[in-house]
């Protein structure tokens, strides 16, 4: 075969996806994918250290994440058997979708939102129904569901707080999809500790409700650990095609500890709600710039200017924050994630500087 | 919604889908997973300990897996854009399957052999075309692949060598699929490091050719490392359907580590090696048991009386093997990987005892 007959074997689904982009760019003030500026505490790493000999890494790891479970399980009040573990929440979406839809259905989401929606979607054949947004970024719901019905929806994914405009959609809107669409309603609550909103009281009466969560907006982004809960007829179906083994060893440690170490995220998240305000305050005091109003750990904001060409003249200065031009109604706005007080300092610093010259 | 109606919103592919059992069994021997029973290095581990600080943990991993992929380079004489990483190669076949199957396709292999080659694809709604091994457990070509052109075959995949019956396939009969089938041809190749046979001289000759290798079998298990070679417009394509963070920072660093320190590795297979030999010899010798020739990290073999019986008697003396009782041409065959020399003699002394009792 030559190579150039490659291209016969790969389904249109891949020839026509566009990768998410991950920016991997290294820049002293990284403000651009929402991670939490703070490293694990020394003593987290610590207790890893200590327990490297213990955690027998050359074996496979719980298929069943059992330890990590019970904590969670602990934490928030439920079953382990609502509980599935995710290689980041994205392994989880993807998993959503294989158990709901076929190809030709549809995902539906509030737009913009979140891109690995669609993105996972498509590379399943399965279509996105984007829902555009009203002007306060927030969320209408339809009059009836017949036209999901007819289109073929079979899960509404909402960001919650959404990515990447910040906000939490009105509660009562959402409640009109649990009372009235018959498929599945997925609330991604991956920056849930910097609103404090949650949708998890709602799931003994919905069992068609499931709640995303990650752990890595609050310290342990690199070790990519996800969660969902639901009910135990969804995580039944989801642990069927999960890979049995989808979350290492060290991960799934990592996450038990900082749970059980949960003060330590606790006063960071409050600092950096306190951030977030001072943040906010700045931006809204800055010439041309309009930030929105955010429930989670980043802020969107919209430039007079030039969106790009703002975001290259941070980055040229060590600043890196997240360029949204690739949505048409982002055009110009950017998402800065509120780091540390010296690192937010920074960034406020050349973007005033910016502004005023 | 009542959960009773819950059912009906699952797709048939998931219903139907019996899921992966992964044995999860604590017992003081474990010689069922294929792992290597050697622990990481006191150095690897330490090598680890000291870079905790600096693997920026609270960050996401590098989604294109630099460094590792530079060592991979370095290692297989191949570019890094031959390469994708993997959170174990379980995820490889995964996005192989999406990226050159659509539902209703199919994916062969020989048969018996790896079973998620199957669960993998049924939860992708394409389906499983088996071709039976001969009586030694050897694949044969068909004459022609006009069969499964017609039966919409677009992957096959051989596990070389193959698990669990643990030899590799003739290598002509494999060219022959080489040279003849228009789809892609996957070479699993995860216990490569103890058969030494490979096909990556063939990538260069055969775009349509994937090599899929692990670090599972030789040491990191714990952490999921497996990756993939092949000709990059493969590769770019499987990227593109890729979770763009799939690997974590973690795992990355380890298997860079585990491949720059590799001696340590060949001196653990040159002595599993020696062990494979005296436990065939050993298997060979005892009554009532027929081991299968073995090219891999495990035995397989048929037992004269009840395997279940045999299987259960050495789990109760602490010794855990694999039970392949799922298999119509595996009844009463168990796999025992070869684990170390206390482990094997332990093994052999109660199976032994059971064969003499």
């Amino acid at each position: 075969m030559l190579s150039s007959s490659l291209e016969k074997l790969i389904t249109e689904k891949a020839l026509n996806l566009a990768a998410y982009k991950a920016e991997h760019v290294s820049a002293p003030v990284s403000l651009h994918a929402n991670e939490n500026p703070y490293p694990p505490s020394p003593e987290l790493l610590n207790e890893l250290r200590e327990s490297l000999e213990t955690l027998e890494l050359n074996r496979y790891p719980d298929p069943d994440g059992h330890k990590l479970k019970a904590r969670l399980s602990e934490r928030l009040d439920t079953a382990p058997d609502n509980l599935v573990l995710g290689n980041g929440s994205d392994e989880l979406i993807q998993l959503l979708i294989q158990v709901f839809c076929n190809p030709g259905d549809r995902i539906a989401f509030p737009d913009p939102t979140f891109s690995m929606y669609s993105i996972i979607a498509r590379g399943l054949g399965v279509e996105p129904y984007p829902l555009a947004l009203n002007d306060q970024w927030d969320f209408e719901a339809p009059e009836n569901f017949e036209l999901w019905k007819k289109e073929r929806v079979k899960i509404v994914f909402f960001s919650y707080p959404n990515n990447p405009t910040g906000n939490c959609f009105s509660a009562d809107e959402i409640q009109k999809v649990l009372d009235h669409f018959d498929g599945i309603i997925v609330l991604d609550e991956a920056y849930y500790d910097f609103a404090r909103k949650t949708f998890l009281d709602k799931l003994k009466t919905y069992p068609n409700l499931v709640l995303l969560r990650s752990l890595s907006k609050i310290g342990l982004a690199g070790f990519r650990v996800g969660y969902g809960i639901a009910d135990p007829c969804i995580i039944s179906h989801i642990n069927k095609m999960r890979l049995p083994y989808n979350l290492n060893s060290v991960s799934q440690f990592m996450a038990e500890r900082l749970l059980a170490r949960f003060s330590t995220v606790e006063e960071q998240v409050n600092l950096l709600l306190k951030e977030r305000e001072r943040l906010n305050t700045q931006l809204m005091n800055t010439e041309g710039i309009t930030p929105y109003p955010s429930d989670s750990n980043f802020i969107l904001f919209k430039t007079a200017g030039d969106g790009t060409t703002l975001h290259q003249r941070l980055l040229s200065q060590g600043v890196l924050i997240r360029n949204l031009i690739g949505h048409p109604r982002l055009k110009d706005c950017l998402r800065v994630t509120v780091g540390t007080p010296e690192q937010n300092q920074q960034f406020i610093s050349f973007l005033t500087k910016k502004a005023s010259e």
